[in-house]
């Protein structure tokens, strides 16, 4: 499958794809089409995430106040635990993100 | 660092900048600008390695005479010790690699 080939679904979801599921590490490809964190959600992983965003923007927002929005090539590390959420996302083009999750620090 | 930023050296050299040093992980930003592997040369590596091209092309050939152009977006997995060779990258656009090394699979 390649990165950048996108089939958007007909609903209003966004499109996980793993590409690679191994021993340490799972390597996902997220389509998001305008989708964003709920209000008031935060993300509290059991694992570490390295996530980069490939194609579109996106901006993610950590409990500690800091922001990031993030355009094409931009990449950042969310260890386990780093509380953030997605504040909103690109949707024409479609935020393809490459993430790399596991026991990674 | 932006992955698709690139600052082009003067010499003739790939350039490699590792994004995520981890525990089980590394993940790095190559590159090429025309390189490819030398006559006769195979990667041999000891680590699984996850490999995508971002931006450019290039040209992957395993000793079992297997072959691949990759365009944007596509991947590949090399495991540890799968013998295989860079035949060729783009120099215009500089080829960029998003490779994803350790014990993967």
């Amino acid at each position: 499958m390649n990165i950048f080939n996108v089939s958007l679904p007909s609903d209003d979801k966004e499109i996980t794809d793993p590409l690679l599921s191994g021993r340490n590490v799972l390597i996902e490809r997220i389509v998001s089409t305008g989708q964003a964190s709920p209000e008031g959600f935060w993300y509290d992983q059991e694992e570490d995430e390295w996530v980069a965003v490939l194609q579109g923007r996106a901006k993610l927002a950590w409990d500690d106040g800091r922001e990031l929005v993030m355009e094409p090539g931009d990449w950042v590390l969310l260890p386990a635990h780093e509380r953030h959420r997605v504040e909103w996302t690109s949707k024409n083009p479609p935020c393809i993100w490459l993430a790399v999750k596991g026991r990674l620090c």
